[in-house]
């Protein structure tokens, strides 16, 4: 049986800060993290822009690959080696130049892989910009 | 019927420099373009990498989706308002620290929407690290 | 301005009667359907079965299919011509020899795209077997 | 090490025989089987239609699912209980009323995931009618 350790939001914190620069670069951060359930925030940089002055795709993508890999450990714990083997997003629609938010949850959590599920949106909007799905693979225990 | 000013390499350099501020912190470039197939480079930054010492997947999205933009104009010509509305990655293999290559095709061009598939290799490698499609939205003509 | 005539649960059915054999023999029905929410049923049959006799992933993603239909007509009206760009599946739990439910919601209607998701659950059982997004493509008015 | 008996066409043939009835009535057949890469075909059914007169997307990504399976089972041998974990499917053009042909390779085979690619085309055709990437989950060996 895995033993799981609970992961406190500073444990992730201080391993995000430690070893994933990205989303520090891009001012990422948890605002809520209970087990399979996390709110996460981008801090807006006018580098999140694209053409037409709304945010670019990959910063939603980052942002939610972010939260997926937050709850999937708010479930397993402090397995810092689990990786996406697969993400989905549909870009639903265009985020205007502020914060975003991320709701991530987890739709199932199994022995091997990890299937979670992620809103985004605009700070102030009740209607998403983006919504993914993804799955995590969790290294087998040592 | 859709005139179709074709877009150069330098065009959409220009483009990007001037909109897509995170393709350039990212250190992306193309390195071919001909309508229908293009070949980006991510070239690597220590930014890039995720516990483990592989590269992090929002940097893989990030690469597919500029690759993606850039063989979607290569077929419409320099619409920069043309939107990403679904992306899917299946990661393959764990990408090493050193410069990603892409490679973008055409899968179906049609008035609303283009399809395109990419491919991802580290340099110097034949197998691929993640495999993506998605589409593009191609706004309404003026 | 696009009219939109109401999609009566009869004129659905109807529809499919006449023309989307597949459901019919799949025994598809709808349960409930309202303006951007549907629940549909999959009446057991043995011919639904794979090895390890749970359900097959084709009766899946076609009832996830028939109900991403339901849903996006419940918004733009019968308009039958509407067709899938894209659907995600993520399978999550092993579906029992049952009866399937379908729980559709709209995501996101455009003048273009309509996104929804699909939450697929065995008759009986509160966690659900798999999860679905796509999107239909909403024909030009004539 | 995983010994991996070779599978025969025979074999798989057998195997959907005995235990994919879905397959069977949608008159799926293998062409084609290689390690890693296989040919499927589907028999036109008027069953197949759906409104518009062309083929119904439950029908593609069935005999997509059936085509992974196959060029799954050709890497690790008849392992039946193999199951698809994630299916993403882009319908690109509408089927004509004929057979269709799938062709399936493997992107990766790892340990515990394989990931393969199917392209269906309709007899006669050159271009694609839809593209698919999806994954399998292999059980543990006993």
């Amino acid at each position: 049986m895995r033993a799981t350790p609970r992961l406190t939001r500073e444990a992730f914190d201080a391993l995000v800060a430690a070893e994933l620069p990205i989303a520090n670069q891009l001012g990422f951060r948890v605002e809520s993290l209970a087990p399979g359930h996390v709110v996460t925030r981008a801090v807006y940089q006018d580098g999140f822009l694209r053409p037409g002055g709304t945010i670019a795709g990959p910063v939603l993508m980052a942002l939610s690959d972010y939260t997926m890999y937050a709850v999937t450990l708010s479930m397993i714990g402090p397995v810092a080696l689990a990786v996406t083997t697969n993400l989905n997003i549909n870009f639903l629609r265009k985020p205007a130049p502020r914060d975003l938010f991320a709701e991530g949850r987890i739709l199932k959590l199994g022995k091997r892989l990890a299937v979670s599920e992620v809103t985004l949106r605009s700070e102030g909007e009740a209607e998403p910009v983006a919504h993914v799905t993804g799955t995590y693979s969790i290294p087998p225990r040592e």
